[in-house]
Formats: structure tokens, C-alpha cells, sequence
């Protein structure tokens, strides 16, 4: 066999670069569609959506499309349980409001947004702008958007 | 101030450490207890489980203690929606069962597990062990292990 000498380009980083990777990546280049529905919608309406879209949490906006709530599959799931009438229940009854969502910017890092998963316990962030009449819903960072990355760092680098 | 010159122990690994790191972990190493229940118990009694144990998916076992469904929050919502009286329903009527169940072992790869989360879009991996008499269960990996082991990665690395 030839004996392995020199460099060779593999199309992959070196393990070095890794470092680099992690640092530099920032929620946007990570970030996926964020899914939104408004807040008079029922409940019901809300669950439906939340099957048709297949994710796990949807964030809600005033009908001027600023950011007023999150809802997520538990909630939506504790309330499914109770006696109420999910078809005449508005959604913004039950959401999670402002100011207590944790939100997470385009420019941060994918670190810091992980790391605002884990500490908080939440399944997902909305990646928001803020304008001047509030603050508009850009993206959406989970729990599944730090997995792909967690892969993306071994297929982009030679380990 | 004093020139930084020479090596200092950080007490972190190099940045070309991570790439053995990220080949070296194994489901083992990061996976966390599993919750499980019996599929004799009713749907409503399952749903109360879930929210006593704030986790996302449980295993659902025979009587002999045997790996024989999963539920997921997902899944419990859509009975949950129905008309059905979920105090009268036993879970085993609704779960995913067997052999349509993605497992993984203590020593799998810890990559090798994200990718089956990716891949078969599910939320979680049961960790299980062949006996005599069938699948026991003895962990559980989902996205916030992986978000879990993506911290990691960056905390025990000089990055």
C-alpha cells in the first residue's frame, strides 16, 4: 500500500476547526420556519394546526402581528384533559404571554440559544426582531435544531 | 502583566480533543432514566404520569416487565381530542407498538443515536437490553440529551 504522506484534501475540516465551528454558529444559520397562529383562534383550531404543521410548539401574535404568546404541545395537552369547551376557549386564555417567553436573536449563538433550552426547560425559543410596533417572530430554535447540529459538527468535520 | 508563556493546565481538553470525544460517547454515558408504565393502565392515568414526570414520550411495558410501546405527548393529544373516555381506554390500545419502535443500546454512539432521532423523526429512543424473556428497558435518549451532550462538548473544551 502507499504510504500515507503529505496532506490530502478531504472536503472535510480538521478536528482543530471544530472550535471555530461552535463558536462561530449563529442561530440564523440554524434557525428553522416558525409557525404562527393568532391569539383569538380557539383552542381547538390551535391543535389542529399544531398536527398539520408537525412541530411541537407554535408561538402567538396580536392581530398586528407582534409576539403575545407560545403554546406547546403540554399545554395544549393539559387543557385537552380538562372539561372546557376547546372550540369556544380563545388560545390566548391558556398561552404562555409576554413577558414571561424567552426569546432568542438571529445574531446570538447557537450555544447560547442551547443553553437557553436546557436552563429554562423549554422545548423551543422564537427568534424575534424587534420593530417598532413590537417584536415580530422571524424564526424558531428547538431541542430537534441543536440535534442537527450536533450531527452537522461530525459530517462537516473528519472525526 | 505577566507574559502568558509556556502551557497552563486549563483543566479543559484541546479543541482537537473534541473529535474524540464526539466518537468516543456512547449512549451510556449521557442517557437518563427512562419512565415507563404497565399497558393495562388507562390513557388518563398514562396522561397524569406524563405531567408527574415532565417528560416528553414514556415505554410502555408488559406485565413480565417487557418493552412492548411507546407513548408520546403527540400521541396523547390526538385521543386526547376524541370523544373516547380516555378513564375507560387501556393504553395499549393507542401506542406505537413493537416492532415499530426504533430502540438503541447503552453502547451505541452517542452520534449514532441523534441520527436515529433525526432520521425517524421521533422524540425519543428507548435504551434497551435482550433478555431471556424479551427488550427490558434501562435508559432513555431524546433531543435534550443531545442538546445535553452539544453543551457538553463546548464546556469540557477549551473553545
Amino acid at each position: 500500500a502507499r504510504p500515507r504522506v503529505g496532506y490530502f484534501y478531504s472536503g472535510k475540516k480538521s478536528g482543530q476547526a471544530i472550535t471555530d465551528t461552535m463558536t462561530k454558529w449563529k442561530v440564523k444559520d440554524f434557525q428553522s420556519v416558525p409557525v404562527v397562529i393568532q391569539e383569538h383562534i380557539s383552542v381547538y383550531d390551535a391543535i389542529c394546526q399544531l398536527f398539520l404543521e408537525d412541530v411541537g410548539s407554535m408561538f402567538v401574535t396580536t392581530k398586528e402581528g407582534n409576539l403575545s404568546g407560545v403554546v406547546s404541545r403540554k399545554d395544549l395537552l393539559r387543557i385537552a384533559i380538562g372539561n372546557q369547551d376547546l372550540t369556544k376557549m380563545p388560545v390566548h386564555m391558556m398561552m404562555t404571554r409576554m413577558p414571561n417567553i424567552t426569546v432568542c436573536h438571529k445574531e446570538d449563538t447557537l450555544l447560547s440559544a442551547a443553553q437557553q433550552l436546557m436552563d429554562r426547560q423549554i422545548d423551543s425559543l422564537p427568534v424575534v426582531k424587534q420593530s417598532a410596533k413590537g417584536l415580530e417572530v422571524i424564526g424558531r430554535v428547538t431541542k430537534t435544531t441543536i440535534t442537527r447540529a450536533f450531527l452537522a459538527l461530525s459530517e462537516e468535520h473528519d472525526i
